[in-house]
């Protein structure tokens, strides 16, 4: 089976980033958490107006990258396709699919189990409601975040703060800490992108499979206060933080080893 | 000359909407406005930390669109081009460069001379100062107007609100009022498209060939007390407002006018 590598120049996603995303890991041709990764596609194409292309096409995009040993990344993107008069879309969209591999990021076990170092940037998301939640194609706020992040050697991973200055995620991750014996995770109705894992560990919490989570605003002067800090991404899985700014955090914290336990029950890590 | 019209999949312009456009007029192969278009399109790249592509190789891009007869639409795309890691981009990005042509939109001269109405939409731009002037390619902001606009049907362009309810530019325009006899037009710095119509006009009134004209921000509620409301977009020239809501306004006022015959001379309009 083909894969398409090319998108045509007058499609939606180009032009305007009219269209969602999803990264999955992939191990031996079984992609990790694909329903979860397709309900939230499917809301995410909901929350802009079109309907997601059929499963079944989505199906045989992916089916060419299963042939991939091993683990790989694998990133499926869902467009309004292309037409419209400028920014209107057409009324009858039809919507694009298409899928890449990509290698499993080296440094990535190591992380795991020494930990990273973060920094809070001095890029901001801004509140935005109606863009908020999903994994939309405007990225470039993570694009800026990113460029940021690489000015400083040595550290991996940048904190987000909101328009007012509360923390909301990691450029590519979602922030958990541990404040007071108790899991915490900031609230992203305003911004933000709403985890695969994060919200996996929310279920198996509302389950009670794993102990109580609080979704809400976190302040940047919290952080230096958490027994344990920890970052969550599709790919990457569960990322201790060891240090923001001069603060340690253990790799090893109870809490994170439960969640990682619960969601290797789940088969979500790769 | 061969006309590109694909984009690789991992071009960042498809990504993440990293890259900025522009989109100009062209009459019997000339491109109205260029050089303007050029500056800002390579302003743009410098705004997201990258060198916009050579001169040669967008005058390569432009050329074969060039045979097309009378007027067209012609739409230029820099992006940062593909690799970097996820978010972050190459240290060495090799930018890209896409440009194509479309058809000119047909109603354009009847909605130059009999005026278009207009509407405040729900849909409001977010601060954000970090993207705010220029044309990149993060545009559903846009898009979601266009949505809400397109189902009212008979007005042709939405007013769109910054966050604290100002009104800041039309969907696809700049705004222009005369309000107590003198030209205003919103200040852009939080967000909205640094138009170039709307910066030709602002040049032209420094150099004392057009009357001043004040750059502040303007309430809604101001709009009703407008004695004339155009909007500034580089194809669609100049386009009087006849009506907002229950107001209406003279399609023939007399500062509309000034800037019209002002930039004629300047021969952006096509």
């Amino acid at each position: 089976m083909k894969v398409v590598d090319a998108v045509p120049l007058d499609d939606r996603g180009f032009a305007y980033g009219d269209g969602v995303f999803e990264t999955m890991p992939q191990r031996d041709g079984v992609l990790l958490g694909l329903e979860r990764h397709l309900l939230r596609l499917r809301l995410g194409c909901e929350r802009l107006g079109f309907e997601a292309p059929a499963r079944a096409r989505i199906d045989a995009a992916l089916a060419p990258l299963r042939a991939r040993a091993g683990r790989a990344v694998v990133k499926l993107v869902a467009t309004r396709g292309r037409g419209g008069r400028g920014y209107r879309p057409s009324s009858r969209p039809q919507p694009a699919v298409y899928a890449s591999s990509h290698a499993w990021p080296d440094e990535l076990d190591a992380q795991r189990s020494r930990g990273i170092e973060a920094k809070v940037l001095q890029a901001r998301l801004v509140d935005n409601p109606s863009l908020a939640g999903f994994k939309h194609l405007n990225r470039l706020e993570q694009v800026l975040a990113s460029i940021e992040l690489a000015r400083t050697p040595g550290v991996h991973e940048g904190l987000v703060t909101g328009t007012d200055g509360r923390v909301v995620c990691a450029v590519m991750a979602n922030l958990f800490l541990v404040l007071g014996g108790q899991l915490v995770t900031p609230c992203l109705r305003r911004c933000g992108v709403d985890g695969i894992i994060r919200a996996a560990i929310l279920d198996l919490s509302h389950e009670g499979r794993l102990p109580p989570v609080t979704v809400r605003d976190v302040g940047v002067d919290e952080i230096e206060g958490a027994s344990e800090v920890f970052l969550t991404n599709s790919v990457r899985g569960l990322l201790p933080v060891r240090r923001v700014a001069s603060s340690r955090f253990p790799v090893d914290g109870p809490l994170l080893a439960a969640c990682r336990a619960a969601l290797e029950r789940l088969e979500l890590l790769a």
